[in-house]
């Protein structure tokens, strides 16, 4: 039997040019190196190539699922709409959720994520304290209807992904689970071979409050990040936001005329003053409807998730709801206000004295306003999205920024679902409590696509080792020749029998179609074998990452891949394994 | 790390009592078992130590694709509606198919199988002869909207399924390719443990022409099947049916009361005669609405499928309808019916002469018909469903009967696809085809409950090796005494340090819990670790599936896994090689 990939049978159709429609480099690539085809919007199939990839992703996944206890179990995709109910989350998802009756009319949705059914599955039959800490996981499609599906795997309506729910009677056995989740995805993450951050982030509407989120560093990364080399990173939409406000020295206040100025950065050119010196105000309706104005840094934005927090609701107001309350559009500032009005500020103002604000006058601000003097406010808090230049949290130095691929997430959900749903278990004094949730899942579609990302050049991709569709690809120059082949197949069959998982080019195309397309496809190792160098006793093996090539003779290379397959097996990593076949 | 499961953590909630909704035997002992979880009518959830043996079974699967040179893929679950519009499938399928739309108001369904997809998928793509045969399989959750879902895993609505399809430029690369994955098939049967035969069968909503079944026999099952020695195997709604009817001599045609008389039984008994030896007659409208008199052995059924064939269309009529024509229902028969209607009977009844037939007057039926002299007809065919008792189409030795649960079925299905879709490759004479196309399906979560069916008795399940959870479980009779534990932990380690799965009971309960819990959940082999037997330097091992149980010293254990284990490894049944240890 043979597990030898032949690319003459391969189901493998690369293509030369690329696909219009293809906008991210992940979503280009995969489609001409034929590992990917597109079967309607936001629906991929994955070719036997991709598939491979797909499932070593899978598997690096669940090894390190299983190596810290969690259990493999598979849940309906079908949901039944009850669970949903319950929860609450049928109303709450919104359009996201793809909705489907049976032909009884029973509802039901294709599950985009398990808390409900995973919370019905144990309550009743998961009973005791003794029984706990929990873990299940599964790897399977997901669903989520985008309104407009792109950049192929990153942002499908079906995507593969491996979740896991844990229950917990206490918060401590919660925080164990939840950082042995953690380290778990960090392996994975270096498993994969991405340069990756774990980072402060937002529970969304799977409701956790305690949350990161698992980042591979992309410039297509549709997430913002900040860090620093304290170690400290976040989601810009949901980090602490320490702003850097420059004061601008004044003696007193003065207002002055500010012509045709009605934005910051018009503010900031017509002072000759950076649009950090200024002072932003928003001004909207809190959770009870009542006026607040929001005052922040002038160079940063505000996040309106902190805002809804911190005021019980926030929403902007419209230009006719501000001159129903009297305010002037370009020209809010603190000083004058409604009486009624609650003044909040970013807490990085308390840092300058003398703010330059609007004066609630059209065509005019002040400069060196100042706070207790001029105006009062109700209360200081963290109202900004962070960015970076503003000041790490833990150590003070200015924030980095990035941009990341969202490839896994973990939750502390604590009792949202199983005091929604009644899933009590009895606790060790006989009262019964509600579990403590947490959660956890890897985007295993999409970490392909990150890794793609992060690995590729104009040629084509380049997979680390350890997801590649197969660790080396053996070309024969030609195949008609009496030697060239032979030696080919022969070197291909020694290294399969060694455990390297091989392709070998057997195609009659010619040496330049194959080369172009070993590049594209991404095998980690190229072996050339020409009539010359068989002469001469030697194959060319060509590193597709740093494109090095080296002469190595014949009766040496199955020698460098037993050392590099065994270095592979004690827990070298198989990117340095292979490439030091090279040195 | 370890990769021992522990009965103290597993999550494997055993039930005592039987489930009241559960009528099958797979059904009621995978919920006893704590193997899967029904989550709402047709839909369940595997837990860890059913998700073990579903993922041996799809391995096993994927191995004897592979092994035939089948490629892996992955395509959506939800399929555009469109393309199911192009083979007319989309209002041909029915109620069966779950449909879905999603926030733009586009259809799709829930793959019930990937036929159209799948020929969306290479067509533009597989463009030459020289790139044929291809065969390409995925395993994945597959969806059928049943009307009254039941028996558990066996007629569920959303079921794993490993199915494939392959393209051809020839009939004969396409038999070769169905020969090939018919043997890979038997392979799976084999591997699974099961009683099986490969039957021949009808193509249903496929709509092959060439197919056959791959049935494990089991008294559950929902098919019914016909078999002799010869090999021959048939299900009885597609088999060719060589029914022997028993002729009742007599001299001449008489015509007798037959007062009260209305069913074949009924006319067998008024006469003391097999009802093998009378005629049944019935009356129907062929594909153009003209009227068709059929005429069968009385011991048999019409298969109206074949009636469908035979006649380009058969309906059978209602009461009113026989009336308007004339006809005496419970008096039918070919002599002196309607000059206009078309009279066809079973091939069989051309070995009797005179026929026991209504006289088509109420209470009259003649005795002693004789074609050619008292009544003519129009033609033979073979019409009847195929019984027990029948003549076997290649022998001729009567068939004997059984039930069969369909684990696997193959195809041809010829050009029906790649026309309709317009997929086509350019032949080697430079002219457009359409493919050639088979497809292959197993019912993976389906042969799951078949092996549970085929493999149990009134203490639970009893697992072929092949496919259980893990191949041994260590039962120490205490856990908390000094020697029986760690006795019991280091025989575990040993016997997994080999590759043996090793299963360990390491809970705090009593010794008749662990044990009933063994035989329910059906490890293939037990070793009882107890006081008693260390004193002795022995444990007790047990094999399910025999009951049989041996004392076997401490120190030969392992060397004895160690040989089954290595058996396996060289091909040998791994039942066979477990069972072994015991002799």
């Amino acid at each position: 039997m043979t597990n030898i990939i032949r690319m003459s049978s391969l189901y493998a159709p690369t293509l030369k040019e690329d696909p219009s429609d293809a906008e991210l480099a992940s979503h280009r690539l995969l489609l001409r190196a034929g590992m990917i085809r597109k079967m309607g919007s936001g629906l991929y199939t994955f070719l036997p190539l991709g598939m491979r990839v797909l499932n070593k992703i899978s598997n690096i996944v669940s090894e390190e699922m299983d190596a810290i206890g969690a259990q493999e179990i598979i849940m309906p995709i079908l949901q039944p709409a009850d669970l949903w109910h319950e929860s609450g989350r049928w109303e709450a998802y919104g359009p996201e959720l793809m909705r489907i009756s049976d032909r009884h009319d029973a509802d039901f949705c294709l599950g985009p994520t398990h808390e409900e059914i995973i919370t019905a599955l144990v309550r009743n039959e998961l009973r005791s304290y003794k029984e706990l800490p929990l873990a299940l996981y599964q790897t399977q499609m997901k669903y989520r209807d985008e309104i407009r599906p792109r950049f192929g795997l990153m942002r499908s309506r079906e995507f593969l992904m491996k979740d896991a729910y844990s229950f917990h009677a206490t918060q401590e056995s919660l925080q164990e689970t939840y950082d042995d989740m953690s380290e778990a995805y960090g392996r994975i993450m270096d498993r994969l071979g991405l340069q990756w951050r774990a980072v402060e982030a937002d529970g969304g509407q799977i409701g956790g409050k305690v949350t990161i989120e698992f980042m591979a560093l992309a410039d297509a990364g549709e997430a913002s990040i900040v860090y620093s080399d304290s170690g400290y990173a976040a989601d810009t939409e949901a980090g602490v936001c320490i702003a850097r406000p420059t004061e601008y020295k004044v003696d007193g206040i003065e207002k002055i005329a500010t012509p045709g100025v009605h934005t910051i950065d018009e503010l900031a050119a017509f002072l000759d003053i950076p649009a950090s010196s200024t002072v932003k105000a928003l001004s909207g309706k809190d959770g009870e409807g009542r006026l607040a104005v929001l005052f922040i840094p002038g160079d940063h934005e505000l996040n309106e998730l902190k805002a809804v927090r911190e005021l019980g609701g926030f929403t902007l107001l419209t230009d006719d709801e501000m001159t129903g309350f009297g305010l002037k559009k370009g020209s809010m500032g603190p000083v004058g206000l409604p009486k009624a009005a609650r003044l909040v500020a970013d807490r990085s103002l308390q840092g300058i004295s003398r703010w330059v604000v609007g004066a609630n006058d059209d065509g005019y601000h002040y400069v060196g306003a100042q706070l207790g003097v001029d105006f009062e406010i109700d209360g200081w808090a963290d109202l900004c999205e962070v960015q970076p230049g503003d000041s790490c949290p833990v150590s003070g130095e200015p924030l980095k920024g990035a941009r990341g691929i969202e490839v896994g997430q973990v939750f502390q959900l604590g009792t949202k679902y199983s005091e929604a749903m009644g899933a009590t278990f009895m606790d060790e004094d006989g009262s019964e409590k509600p579990f403590i949730m947490g959660c956890y899942g890897v985007g295993v579609s999409r970490a392909l696509a990150a890794v793609v990302e992060q690995c590729h050049d104009e040629h084509g991709i380049a997979w680390p080792a350890s997801v590649a569709p197969a660790h080396v690809c053996v070309i024969p120059l030609t195949v008609n020749d009496d030697t060239v082949g032979p030696a080919a197949e022969k070197l291909a069959a020694e290294l399969a029998e060694l455990g390297v998982e091989v392709a070998i080019d057997d195609r009659k195309d010619r040496a330049g179609v194959k080369f172009n397309d070993a590049d594209l496809i991404g095998w980690p190792v190229q072996i050339i074998v020409g009539k010359r160098g068989l002469e001469a006793g030697t194959v060319e093996v060509k590193h597709r990452r740093t494109g090095e090539k080296k002469d190595v003779s014949l009766s040496s290379i199955v020698e460098l891949f037993t050392f590099a397959h065994k270095a592979v097996r004690q827990g070298v990593s198989p990117l340095t394994a292979y490439a030091s076949i090279l040195q």
